[in-house]
Order: C-alpha cells, then sequence, then structure tokens
C-alpha cells in the first residue's frame, strides 16, 4: 500500500459540485493534487489540478483516471455499485464501498442502523398503493414517504397524513420504490462530523444546531444548544456506525434530537448518514484549525488525522438561488467569511455559496 | 470600467510560486478563477482554472492572456518595466506599475521613502570600489551591500564593516548597482501588512513580530510585543506610503522597531516594502475571518474588503527545505496547521511550506 500518500501525490474525486471543489481547496493547502472525475464539468474543475469528463459507466476512461490518481474518494453518495467496484479493484476507493451501499437505499440504510442497535423512526417499506393505504397514519400522526434511492435536498419526498389521497402520493413519487417514515416531533436537528482513519483512529467536531427550509438546510449554529453528555453520547452513535463500516474518511450523521424531557440516552433519533463531507460542517473551514474537508483528504490519504477543535462560535448559511446576489453587502460585513462555488446560474433552490460568521466562543 | 468583477471573473496573476498558490486559492473561495502566467509551471498551477507558460517578454502570449482575463495582479516585485506597462495597455494592472517602479529598485524605493519624511536607515548608493573604499564604516559600525535590484531572501547582501576588504565585497556582489545602508541595533522586526482599495479605504492586520535566519523569515509571532500607541504609529507610516502609491491591493511594510528606549513617534525604521502579498502575513489564512489573500484579490476585484480582525493568536513559521520533511508530525500537532506548497523537491533554502499555530487570544 503506499499509504501515507506522499506531499505531491494526486488523489482522485468523483464528483465535480461545491463538495469536490472544498475538497480540492482542502487537498491543495497539504500540497496534494486532485484529480476530478465527473459526468459534467462543475464548480470544482476550476481548482483542480487534473480533470476528466466521463460518464460514470465509462469503464475505460475510469481506468484511465484510476491510473493517474493514487486513491480515490468521492463527493456524493449516489456513485452507482458499479462504478465503486470497479475502481477499487484497480486501486483503494476511500470510503469503502459498504458506505455507498448502506447509505445510497434508505431501507438498507435504516435496516442497518436498526441492527446496529441504533434508535431511528419506525419506518417500513412501500411498494405498491395498497401498501400506503394499508400504513397511512391515523389522528394527527404524520409521515414521510421517500424514495429509497436518489432523494436528496427535500426532493423524493411526499409528507402523509391520515387524509393523504393514496393514489396522487404515489403518482408524486413517481412509483419508485419508497420507505415511508414516522414523522417525529422533535426539538432540534443535530449533526455529527466524524472522520475516521483506516487504523480506525477519529476525530469528532462540535455539533452543529441545523434548521432546515424546504428540504434544504438553511443554517448551521455551533455549538449546538446540547449538554455535553449529549454531545457525548452522540458522538458514541457516530462512532459506532463509522466502525461497523470499517469507514475511512468524514461521515456526517443526522439527527434528531426529541428535547430534554427525555433522558440522555433516549433523546437521539437518527435521521440518516452521509458517507462523505457534509453542508452542515462547512463552518469548519473557516472556525478550525482543520476543517471537515481537509481530514477527510487527510483520512484518504492515510496522513494523521487534523486538530477538529473549534477556535471561534460559527454561524453557517447558505446561499440558496438570489440569496447570492447580496454578495457585496456579505463582502463588507464584519467577521463574515464568505464562499461562492464559481456556479454560472443563480436558480431557485440551487446552493450557490455560504457564509460563516465567526463570534468569539 | 468592469469594476467590480462579477463573480465567475478571471483575475490574471504573474508568477506561478507559492504565493501565486496561495492568491488563487483565495480567489476560488469567492468563486474568482485565476488564470496564472509565469515563465516556468510552478506550485500556483495545480489549483488555478488556467495557466499559461510564457516568457515576460513574450508580447504576443502577454496579449493573448490579458484578453482571457478582467484584471492582472502579480505575485513578484520584480515584473519588468515593460511588461507591466505592455500589460496595463491592455487592461488595468493592480498594484499599478508605481508600485513596481518603486519597489524593485532599492534606490529609488529609499529615495521615495525618504522624500515622504519616513524614517529610514542612513544610505547611499555604490557604484565602484571607489566608492565603497570611501564610505566604509567605522569602528564597530557595520553596514550592509545590497544589489538595487533582483535581492530576496537574502541573496544579493554583503555585510560591511571597517575590516571589509573592498574588492571581495564587490566581487561577491557581482558588479551590479548597490546600495549601501547602515545596520541598524534593534529591538524587532515587524511588518504591517495593509490593504488598500481602489477608493482609497484600506484595512490594516495585526502586527507579526517576525525573525529571519540567513536572511529568510523563519517565523512571524502574533502579536507583537508593542503598545498600541506604536501599532497605531506604524499603520500610519504603512497608510502614507500606501496612499503615495495611489495603492491597489496588498502592501506589506517591513519595519525595524528600535525598542522602547525611544519615544513611540522615533522607534520604527522601515526596512522595506513588498508590493504584494507577504510571507510575514501567512498566518492571516488561518487566525482571521479574511487573510491577506483574499483582501488582495478583493481589492484586484475591486470588491470591498473584508474584516482583517484576529480570532486567534497566531505564530507562523517556514518549513524551509528539509524541515518540510517533517510533515507527519505538523499534520498530527494539535491546534497546528500545516500547509505545504506542492513543490517537488526539498532544496536547502527553498520555501517548501509552513505552520501556523493556533491558541486563543
Amino acid at each position: 500500500m503506499p499509504f501515507p500518500l506522499q506531499p505531491g501525490s494526486t488523489i482522485g474525486v468523483l464528483g465535480s459540485g461545491q463538495l469536490g471543489r472544498m475538497l480540492a481547496a482542502a487537498a491543495a493547502r497539504l500540497g496534494l493534487r486532485t484529480h476530478i472525475y465527473a459526468d459534467a464539468p462543475g464548480p470544482a474543475f476550476d481548482i483542480a489540478a487534473e480533470t476528466t469528463v466521463g460518464r460514470y459507466d465509462d469503464w475505460a476512461k475510469l481506468t484511465a483516471f484510476a491510473h493517474t490518481v493514487s486513491v480515490i474518494t468521492y463527493e456524493f453518495e449516489n456513485v452507482a455499485d458499479a462504478t465503486a467496484q470497479h475502481l477499487a479493484k484497480l486501486l483503494p476507493v476511500r470510503p469503502g464501498p459498504k458506505a455507498l451501499t448502506v447509505a445510497q437505499d434508505r431501507l438498507v440504510e435504516k435496516t442497518f442502523l436498526s441492527d446496529l442497535g441504533i434508535a431511528i423512526a419506525p419506518f417500513q417499506p412501500i411498494a405498491s398503493a395498497a401498501d400506503l393505504a394499508a400504513a397511512l397514519p391515523t389522528g394527527p400522526a404524520r409521515a414521510i414517504l421517500k424514495t429509497r434511492r436518489l432523494g436528496y435536498d427535500g426532493k423524493g419526498q411526499v409528507g402523509i397524513d391520515a387524509t393523504t389521497d393514496v393514489a396522487a402520493a404515489m403518482a408524486e413519487i413517481g412509483g419508485a420504490p419508497t420507505v415511508l417514515e414516522q414523522r417525529l416531533v422533535f426539538a432540534r436537528e443535530i449533526s455529527v462530523l466524524i472522520c475516521r482513519a483506516a487504523d480506525g483512529q477519529d476525530v469528532v467536531y462540535d455539533i452543529p444546531e441545523n434548521t432546515h427550509r424546504d428540504g434544504i438546510l438553511r443554517q448551521s449554529v455551533v455549538p449546538a444548544h446540547v449538554p455535553p453528555a449529549l454531545t457525548a453520547h452522540a458522538h458514541a452513535i457516530a462512532r459506532r456506525i463509522a466502525d461497523a463500516l470499517d469507514y475511512v474518511g468524514l461521515l456526517a450523521v443526522e439527527l434528531f434530537d426529541l428535547g430534554d424531557k427525555f433522558p440522555v440516552t433516549e433523546r437521539l433519533i437518527v435521521n440518516e448518514i452521509a458517507p462523505r463531507v457534509h453542508n452542515s460542517g462547512h463552518w469548519t473551514i473557516d472556525a478550525c484549525a482543520v476543517s471537515q474537508f481537509e481530514n477527510h483528504m487527510r483520512a484518504v490519504a492515510g496522513w494523521p488525522l487534523g486538530d477538529p477543535s473549534r477556535h471561534s462560535d460559527a454561524v453557517m448559511e447558505n446561499l440558496i438561488g438570489a440569496d447570492a446576489l447580496a454578495w457585496p453587502s456579505l463582502a463588507a460585513e464584519p467577521g463574515c467569511c464568505l464562499h461562492l462555488y464559481g456556479k454560472n446560474e443563480a436558480r431557485a433552490g440551487r446552493k450557490m455559496g455560504h457564509v460563516t460568521r465567526l463570534r468569539a466562543k
């Protein structure tokens, strides 16, 4: 094995979005090069040392890409099994294919978490309108019907209650295999950003408290309003998941905190996991010595993990669609770290950038 | 004028070294692209959106380069007058050619500073061995003979005292035009990093205290051990220089502090200026909301300048030559921000990277 990679080595990254862009920037700090492979050019292309545009099932192109790099990682969890397996035959893919298999199918993920003894919302697979009709919540209870695959930022989800028109809901979800998940009443959403090295060591970041709107993350505030014991419990849950996946790299675990009416060990429900750097960790670029992006690349490269401690409190806000047009005033704001992803077109719902506002701890 | 440049615009940078690399990284945060033009590939090439290798007197290539960018800046002060003037006819060059003219000739620089009423070490031009013989210091006094042009990191300098062999000193300096400068006894070296916008507004960073060895910067510590009144005085000196140059971008002013036996207004002697981002400002990447690199690119792009305030104390150390081989232990050190420049060969005296150690204020 070539690990740790020497400075000057090249890390392959699947995906050209803003996460790939920030991964490339983080690698560059360490003197590591990146080669981005994606099915279309994107924000990551402008700062990568090398780029390839190719389909994710162009085996010859993927092989040629693999021959230019020392290890491969990815910025999105929907890398096809066949793609990951093709590349894994040629060189290490980190995180490994198991994390992808688990994370890209909600039913597999929920079963995996449940089997680990981790609390999740009650769920059941839904294959037909009849299944859904039989599973409709009663009274004021609510649920969410989610596609098993390819949902993100609130896409592929339909709210369900006792009055739902079953046929319309199935039509809206497009007939894809789904999971029906009970909608919980919670006090807050938080996430754990854990980075695990190949030797099993890990580092964890302070926990952000996350606010979504229209299914899209709007804001992450650090620190979250949770007691130290809950933080420790959340970290332990994330560690159990990362260990079970023999994970290498940064893993994000999204959780619901049911609130302080519950004992610490019963407050946390895992919502979902993401086998990649995560939007709720963008604040780490500006508020930590070593960001989630850099620690991910360190883990992938077999380097020692870096200090995740937070030197400042932080509020991260996504700039979505036209929000980014406010860049001149955001640029001038004291304590404001502005990040724009270099996307040309500010479409509604598109993540164009983010700001992290720093405050003294 | 196209200012402020819109996100997605491209800034041209002359020079492919680590300063260009960190400028490109800073621009990328803002969604600005960079096109690096240099006479040889270098560390900046790996993270620039576009690159061109060309001689600095290849007018056709420089013109083609200029047509791909909206504004041009540079990472080194020895851009030839003819190059700067050729480009300035095509589009804005920031900082303007006057800063280059002043900064790249020590005699012009010293005369400029002296004419501004700024205290500098006594100096005189030396054109011949006879000049030097007549100007030799007496008793224990010491001086430094410096080439007027192209010296950096202690190169092109010879120590001079009453016993100096004049012919040998002239031979060592290679017969280039020189300036003889009185060597001062000072308490510390400090620097001011000031960033000035085209409209005359500026921001200044907290002052680092700098330690050199063998003519190369080794360490910058922030804050410097100087009283607030001295900081204000240093900032005022830098502002006077930047205003006189109608400067746009980051200007570094290196000063000697003669120590607290002198009144505040007589403690500071300007050593030299650098019309570019500066090694003594590398700590701003990790200890400030907006780094010297980002503020330089903001000024060049006509953007609002960003908050230069320091959220942490910092000690920056250069990794020179074999120092960089310690990267595995530096990577693992708590509070340590590691930066490697992607240079292949760790030659003696070569700046390979730096670390910034953060401490709570």
